[in-house]
């Protein structure tokens, strides 16, 4: 084991002050910080905490080498990806070994469908490291749009936009309460398997749920097909309620 | 609309470093500040809490009538926690209607299978609510474990440790990763459902997940049928992990 430690720091949705302590903590410690981002756009969890790095601390930008535009189920984009996080873990391997304490930021709770997950499979079996939980971003939207969302014995249900359609209606017949991930272009599909399962009439569709221009509407009243990649929508259960 | 104010405050599950800055800035604010707890045992949501309270600040005490005493499914059980939860609502009601900013702490996140939702169903209709989103208790426990749960189009399912075994088989084997919470006494049962769904040997058990004194084990090396009421399961999925 090195004297090196690595810390996953869930940074929350977006909104600042749903930082935890313990994040900003971990932050006023850590010698490098990272972050994952789309080249040239720059990384959401850094601009999430940007007022909690320290003056001058080293950064460690982690650029995706693609993220739309090789479909995911090509090799190329799983070689192109596994030899990112490679490449990723091998520079904070080389920091921890010299020592340093790195921090990752991580939208949302580092292990729910992160990129920190991909780091952490290659480095936690060798070196020390802490996990700080952070706030969902599926919390900071049904928190956004004041939508309980599930209660007592509910079954709840994320499931990706990717999904066949057939697979969204089974599975949204099947949940008491659900979450739909990644909707951007596949809301028309989305809608219609919602429809298909008799559950559009209590969906909610939610834009940027903690930012300040956050959109939160009735999906049934959203008359349009565009949506964002990060949209989610929402279907609550809980339909029992005393 | 009155003045007052009702702030749902997710206070995370159980270590006060993962509470979070809004949280702790609703606090600084709230003219009386209700919790949840059973009678005679206090709130945990106050203990995770009590740092970040005023001094003497006023607090309003909301004692369950009755957790495991009588059977959910019985009448009396409704009848008992439906008068509970008018008769707290009517108290902060009659606080807001006096124009006092009212915070409820709520354990993990206010909308995720927490108490405070029978209240917001209550009054949000009538008066100005903000709802601030927690840590919710099962990102402490994967935390805590250390376990990546769900990645890229997984399928993530939370399930309660009540539902019927035959169900509990069935949910497992069409999840690729998923939380039974409530295991409590329905440990054997949620066993042999792992067991029978071939998830037994990923699977995690997790005690008291994010206090000092956490217990995180693989459930295929827990000998005993002993667990508290708010244990869970953890059962990762991500298994094409590139």
């Amino acid at each position: 084991m090195s004297a090196g430690r690595l810390i996953a720091v869930g940074v929350g949705p977006g909104d600042p002050e749903l930082m935890t302590l313990k994040a900003i903590r971990a932050l006023a410690l850590a010698d490098v910080v990272a972050h994952f981002g789309k080249a040239g756009n720059g990384s959401n969890a850094r601009a999430t905490a940007a007022a909690h790095l320290k003056p001058g601390v080293v950064e460690l930008p982690l650029a995706y080498p693609v993220t739309t535009e090789i479909a995911r189920d090509q090799p190329a984009y799983r070689e192109a990806i596994c030899a990112f996080y490679d490449g990723a873990a091998a520079a904070i391997a080389a920091l921890l070994d010299a020592g340093r304490t790195v921090a990752v930021l991580a939208e949302g709770d580092p292990l729910f469908f992160g990129s920190y997950m991909h780091l952490h499979v290659r480095l936690a079996p060798r070196y020390r490291c802490e996990v700080i939980a952070g706030v969902t971003g599926m919390s900071g939207c049904w928190s956004a749009a004041e939508t309980p969302i599930a209660q007592g014995d509910d079954v709840f249900t994320v499931l990706s936009g990717l999904l066949p359609e057939s697979e969204l209606v089974r599975r949204l017949g099947e949940a008491d309460a659900a979450v739909i991930m990644k909707v951007g272009r596949h809301l028309p599909k989305v809608r219609r398997a919602l429809g298909m399962a008799n559950r559009l009439d209590r969906a909610i569709y939610v834009e940027r749920g903690t930012m300040a221009d956050a959109l939160v509407m009735p999906l049934a009243d959203k008359r349009d097909d565009g949506a964002p990649y990060f949209a989610v929508v929402l279907v609550p259960g809980w339909e029992t309620r005393p």
